[in-house]
């Protein structure tokens, strides 16, 4: 068994139709049911568009004859998952459908010299050089990956606008820009741009004041023109304040104030304007005991609620740290309940294996929207793991976390165990006991990588800058707020309001009480909120101490698990030889974080392993 | 005050002469006597050249006649000296000088695209974009300040010869080195070359195995071709089968095998082959507690003493790991009685506060040749600390370690504080309390860093990569070889016979007892040979954690008595300016290290300061 096509990820089913001629997703949608007709097997699918129902479709049954019935992209999504379905061998989805949040979106951490900012599968998609530059085939794909679990909005430039990223609003790239979103409307995609806040100081204004005319009639002015090219552009989004990038705090004024202005400017076009909250102060001095980094969102938004234009959407990370392996929700997310809010995951895999450790990440939504009503936020948004490798997301398996997230972002209560078979289904197609045997692999791999990496929810433990392998100390002394503290008695930052940092007052009840009281709040946070004692007992009569050794020693013998499984998984080439060397990589990753770990909690506590394992001296 | 040109560092009192048109020293010589008529006052100076003196030089005075007989590099060595005497207002250096190693060497780390490996004074004097581009007026002064101070033989390209700086030895670059070469010629200065010991791969050979015919035959063809161009090349350096570098261990030859068949090519010229001896595992396991790095070199090369030819030189590091603050000598001077050997102590400020921090290296070579009789060597090299800027080093002061090398390299017994003084006197001629004031600040700069930074011998508690910075375990999981395994107990890596990987083996007596000895291990060194617990109790009465925190203490408090001498001082501008600007630095390091240190030291050990000082949980 081989793949021909390693562009298709989870659609290696469905052969790419000559789409480069068609104009509307309504066209896309019936392309691909016509070329679909094995599939089908001797059904007949009748489309019918009915623009009021935008996203959303509705698919019936009469004897042989399909009905789908949809707006005009939501056609096209009826489409891909009646075909979907077929090829996993489902009931058919009849019934009414329709997403739960309007905006599901892609953030690409792309540069426009070709780099990725985090990027783990080659070099960039969409720039080279310092120019747009792309492959019109692969954006065709990419469009087709991404309608097919229904993102509808991409983002591709890095919220970190470095020169020259800035001239994707200039009229010198703008035809181009142009040119590329005409490639995704057909898929229903909208093109988003990242921008620079401090632009207009680029062209002669001496100011980014949000409250000074010149600079609001300059944005007016931009989003006009930036519209005139790409009519149905989703919007801005905006990284400001925030690790060196500029924002309004220069001018002293809110990010109310920054994000509403830039607003303005794009309400006329039907535009949104996305402002990321992960502000913080990223040279704070280790001796501060006062600041406390996952505070730093609340504190800088929360007193803002009801402030902002109805077509801002603040778009805060998951967590109140970064994308770690396991943080709470971020307490801003219960904090405004009059503005709009997105929740922000990154597939990405920066502190979760960079797409050489497995790392299937949809339980870990799962557990995000256990603690976060889906109602509370009103869009998604994904920090993306593409790239330029031939199969998109350098481990074959990382294109599940893609495919789960725009399922996610479409219906939250979906099961990810189900997302996880689907997925394995569409791209392998295996017989049934190596799809389980698949399937049992992704859904634990998270917990096991995290046993090996992140004891407790003790973040930060990572080496500095490039964010792989294990480096206990390797923040505690940065300007990163990031630290654990760890002492010959105890580890981790008290962050109760009885005696720490307080930062369980930032959340509701029952949360606030759940996470400030040590025997409520879960194992697995215990070290995010709790400083604790190695010889702290828990409740399974384990001390601190003995439950981290035996979460490094069982995480690797689970990875060496995983590995087992892997080798006798018939998967198609080249995935198996790509999936098998990085597993290799993952096995000494997991034995050095093991040791590492251990050793460096050893050299701490002298406490000896209970049950007579190696720890290094 | 204010200096004019800063170019000429510890000579400003003497205007360079117009230069350009002298072809021999000797001419040199006249010339800078010519125009320092004023210096002379009176004085009438006859040169009296004698071959056969070499560098050596006889001074006699008769009347206001001063007769100057030299070798032809020797007259213009005691010109310098001559005048440097008249300026400092000491007695003239009457009678007979000769130096003490025939080769007086400085090996530039510069990359043929500008950069500088461990260079914190700007970028490369001679490459620039891949090419040789160099000023030729800064190379006049460069030579001339090499010259006043008896350096001479000039390595301009990095021992890591990065591409393209292989051409150096093709004849695409020779025309150019050849003119570079006449530039330095009047000035005694002979360059000579790193090369790459795996080039011939680059020319059509399969292999670069030193006994292989053809590849002597290749290296003869390319040493003869060499020396048509610069036929008074001063040799090869080589850095061989180290952090990556090529070498003979590829082809299961020695390097006995592979630095006597490059010394064959070279010895028809005259030349000499000098080959690295910083030779060590850079991929170590950590867990690994039998290979101990600072043993490396010896392990590598003892039992080869002997075995080479007359024109290899081995060039050996002065310590055991790699330019620490403190470490003892290196074993291997005393293990080949059989070989030439060169030592090499590095003024680029890489472990040793990166030209921000004031370190005056002369006491530390002292102890150096306090413990290794000068007679253990034949020659001297030192690692650059120049670069583009104004004032070549970086900061100002650190011009006063070139000046010292030179002097030393000259005559190892010189007394460093007399060399001190002198610079001093040169360079900014400051009135006598001031001058004292400058003394005692560079003569005690040393101690002052080592005791912020490193603690009694323990070494490379520093960022990784960077080096500047404290990181007590920045390298503690790491592929290098330099762990300290502090744990909550006890620091330090046992190098005893006794009880640790046995590294006081290598020393001769009396040495070896005397390191093995922990009670007669001079306490500097007693982390760098014995592991220690914290209530260790020294000779003085206080315990080794005591001792750690009070070296941080009081070098922190001493680096700000530092700066407190440093802005009462009458420097001339930008000298002053600069000197400041990066005492700021150098204040804010030193607090960083003594609060990193202590704290990690107090997490470990639990130990609170005896005399109550502030150390952060």
């Amino acid at each position: 068994m081989k793949r021909t096509d390693h562009g298709l990820t989870w659609l290696p089913f469905l052969p790419q139709p000559p789409v480069h001629t068609l104009k509307t997703p309504r066209d896309m949608a019936r392309a691909e049911l016509d070329q679909a007709r094995e599939l089908l097997s001797g059904r007949q699918v009748d489309i019918d568009v009915n623009p009021d129902l935008g996203d959303g479709f509705t698919l019936t049954q009469d004897g042989a004859i399909v009905h789908l019935c949809g707006g005009e992209s939501g056609v096209l999504y009826g489409a891909y998952r009646l075909l979907m379905a077929l090829k996993a061998r489902q009931e058919l989805p009849l019934g009414s459908h329709a997403p739960y949040y309007a905006l599901r979106m892609l953030n690409c951490w792309d540069n426009a010299e070709g780099t990725i900012e985090r990027g783990y599968s080659g070099r960039s998609l969409f720039f080279e050089d310092g120019h747009l530059d792309y492959d019109p085939v692969r954006m065709r794909q990419l469009g087709r990956m991404l309608a097919s679990v229904g993102i509808n909005v991409l983002c591709i430039n890095n919220v970190n606008v470095h020169n020259p990223a800035h001239k994707l609003i200039e009229e010198e790239w703008l035809p181009q820009l142009s040119d590329l979103a005409s490639i995704f409307r057909p898929f229903g995609v909208r093109m988003m741009l990242s921008i620079d806040y401090a632009h207009p100081l680029r062209h002669g204004l001496d100011t980014a004041d949000p409250l000074d005319a010149r600079v609001a009639a300059w944005w007016q002015e931009r989003a006009d023109i930036v519209y005139r090219y790409v009519p149905d552009l989703a919007g801005f989004l905006v990284k400001a304040d925030s690790e060196h990038r500029p924002g309004p705090f220069t001018y002293g004024r809110t990010h109310a104030d920054g994000a509403n202005m830039l607003a303005r400017a794009l309400a006329p076009h039907g535009g949104r304007l996305i402002w990321r909250c992960f502000v913080y102060n990223c040279l704070q001095d280790w001796r501060d005991t006062v600041t406390d980094r996952p505070m730093a969102a609340y504190q800088h938004y929360a007193h803002l609620d009801g402030q902002f234009e109805d077509n801002v959407i603040l778009q805060i990370k998951n967590g109140p740290f970064d994308f770690q392996v396991r943080e709470p929700v971020s307490p801003l997310f219960y904090a405004m309940p009059k503005t709009n809010l997105a929740l922000e995951v990154q597939l990405a895999q920066e502190y979760t294996g960079q797409q050489i450790d497995i790392y299937a990440m949809g339980p870990m939504w799962k557990e995000i929207f256990d603690d976060l009503p889906p109602q509370r936020v009103m869009a998604m948004a994904a920090v993306s793991n593409l790239g330029r490798d031939a199969n998109y997301t350098g481990h074959p398996f990382a294109a599940v976390n893609l495919f789960a997230y725009g399922m996610t972002a479409w219906d939250p209560s979906t099961d990810p165990a189900a997302l996880i078979r689907l997925w394995c289904r569409l791209t392998y197609d295996l017989e049934q006991a190596q799809e389980g045997a698949l399937h049992a692999l992704l859904m634990g791999s998270r917990r096991v990588y995290e046993k090996y990496t992140a004891p407790l929810g003790l973040c930060w433990m990572v080496n500095p800058h490039g964010h792989y392998g294990p480096s206990p100390s390797g923040y505690e002394y940065a300007l990163w707020g990031t630290y654990h503290k760890a002492n010959r008695d105890a580890v981790g930052v008290d962050r109760t309001e009885k005696n720490g940092t307080g930062m369980t007052r930032q959340y509701p009840e029952p949360l606030r009480s759940l996470y400030e009281n040590l025997d409520t709040c879960p194992d697995l946070l215990k070290l995010f909120f709790h400083r604790l004692r190695y010889d702290y007992v828990m409740a399974d009569g384990r001390t601190l101490i003995q439950r981290i050794y035996d979460d490094h020693f069982e995480g690797y013998d689970e990875t060496e698990a995983l590995a087992q499984t892997l080798r006798a998984l018939d998967l198609p080439s080249p995935d198996r030889e790509v999936a098998l060397e990085r597993m290799d990589l993952q096995l000494k990753n997991a034995r050095e974080w093991r040791d590492v770990t251990n050793t460096f909690f050893y050299r701490l506590s002298g406490a000896k392993d209970a049950k007579g394992r190696r720890i290094y001296d």
